[in-house]
């Protein structure tokens, strides 16, 4: 489908160094809005997913905190908490904006889940810290009464709980967007969907899935959902105007037009930060590979001009 | 449309003196995914809408007992959350059922926001309590700094928070899931919306809606999706296999097939307990009112019999 889909994450959610208020969070999405509306204009499918780490990060947050009082819930259900919280959130600002711009077109959350392998070799090497901080002995506990993996980051205040971060397989929602989109209507629709990289669920049996506690990488659920939904573009939206190699070095150079070997070259040098630009770049990659047509890495304000060539990274 | 609407409340969701862990909440909605999975064999439209009143109380609790340490989020953007958490719930699990089943449908959660209106009358006298219990004391300052209204439940506890509950007047992504079930393979989703009656909200200006702290009944709520639908039966799922006259006292008597202006002598003559029977039968009433053919009131062992006219209360 000629369209796009906008993965936002960082500051289009939440104001860095701000107080995490859900005052803060509808200011700075409301910022966000008045330029997806503009891009919103265009022809053709608009889909958004987003991150959830800050968000996801304050219901584990309070879950810990209320463990005396009522039960916890596991990290797949919170993960599909922030999925409602952050859809409620886009959609709200997202279709106020499109009726201030005069744009036709509504927004709707479809909660989202994302198939990942049982075998999958993240499940042996757990990588993403979530959740507080802990003292050695209280890691120990963890360890052995509940089977967690832990690690010591002693500088920024003791163990804390290392997740999975599985590669997303399959978006099982996806065909249900597909169709919405590809109804007589669909264009009028902007869904979001695959939140926080969507829930991480694993098949037991046709049809049959269940949560796991891991963490997906949004941007490569966001080349996914562009894959299954086979819009030609994938932008994500980042608190950088694009990528650059020698960042923060001398020599530094922001890329605008890039040819997808040279980017696959650059990142197979570590030119992009791991955790940071590197799964953006990676996400992209394989998007381009596995039939995409052009992908974007930006931030809000050059978002427009950025799919239009005039701005951000742009790789074919 | 040919087809129903089903509102889950009470036990479809959570097991009554259970301890209110995630496995009993999957556990609880296994069961009724079965009797759902059942009701999905005949043609025709099914969308699932359901409470939330347990699981909003877990997560008010959690911002009260966390607040020192992060923000808050209010009581519209708890909800959204729920409608998250729930709706991951009931869509893995009746997914599942409808596999095991045999029957080709896939369940789809869309967050939903409610209409009510600003001018509303409950917005003058909240009557709806949530949340913790205050010390007198407590009570006072929450009235005044936060402008709160209180209301004193000394054999429960103390001083609780009132919310007004408004009525709903518009499913806002109503317009949506009416063009996705009549698209060409619309009958093969079943849409899970309005939960928790929806995420309530203002109008403000066209397309600019305002979440409110307040709650919307969830029947009410059913109601209006069911008439926004146009479906032919709403059927409101209790704990109860019906309803009943003289409930509880001499001369108790179960309802089965029931004219509409009978219920609604009843209904007028207090027949139907206020906060538990009267608001299903107030809804089911305005559902046949406003264009519905037919209300039901049952259980989740009786639904597929209630449906066939074999059991439940029945209104055409």
């Amino acid at each position: 489908m000629a369209g796009t889909v906008v993965a936002l994450g960082g500051n289009a959610l939440q104001r860095a160094g701000g107080e995490g208020t859900w005052a803060e969070a509808c200011a700075q999405m409301r910022r966000a809005a008045r330029t997806l509306a503009e891009v919103a204009r265009a022809p053709g499918v608009l889909v958004v997913t987003h991150g959830n780490g800050p968000q996801v990060g304050v219901l584990l947050r309070q879950n810990e905190l209320g463990a005396g009082e009522v039960p916890s819930r596991p990290l797949d259900v919170l993960g599909a908490e922030t999925q409602g919280q952050i859809g409620y959130l886009v959609q709200s600002e997202l279709t106020a904006a499109l009726r201030r711009a005069g744009v036709a077109r509504s927004v709707l959350t479809v909660i989202s889940r994302t198939e990942v392998r049982g075998d999958d070799p993240a499940f042996r090497t757990p990588t993403k810290p979530v959740g507080r901080f802990y003292t050695e002995s209280e890691a120990r506990l963890l360890r052995k009464g509940r089977g967690w993996t832990l690690v010591n980051d002693p500088a920024r205040g003791g163990w804390r709980r290392l997740v999975p971060s599985p590669r997303p397989v399959r978006w099982i929602e996806g065909h249900a967007v597909r169709e919405l989109l590809g109804s007589k209507l669909g264009s009028r629709w902007i869904p979001v969907v695959a939140g926080g990289g969507g829930v991480p669920v694993v098949r037991r049996a046709p049809g049959v899935y269940e949560g796991v506690e891991a963490v997906i990488d949004k941007d490569l659920a966001s080349s996914l959902v562009a894959r299954e939904l086979r819009t030609e573009t994938l932008a994500i939206v980042t608190d950088v105007p694009g990528a650059a190699v020698r960042f923060g070095r001398s020599g530094e150079r922001w890329l605008g037009e890039v040819d997808r070997a040279e980017l696959a070259r650059w990142s197979r040098d570590g030119e992009f930060a791991a955790g940071s630009m590197g799964p953006k770049v990676e996400a992209g990659l394989e998007f381009l590979r596995r039939g995409g047509r052009r992908f974007v890495i930006t931030d809000i304000p050059s978002l427009p001009r950025a799919l239009r060539g005039e701005a951000g990274t742009r790789v074919r």
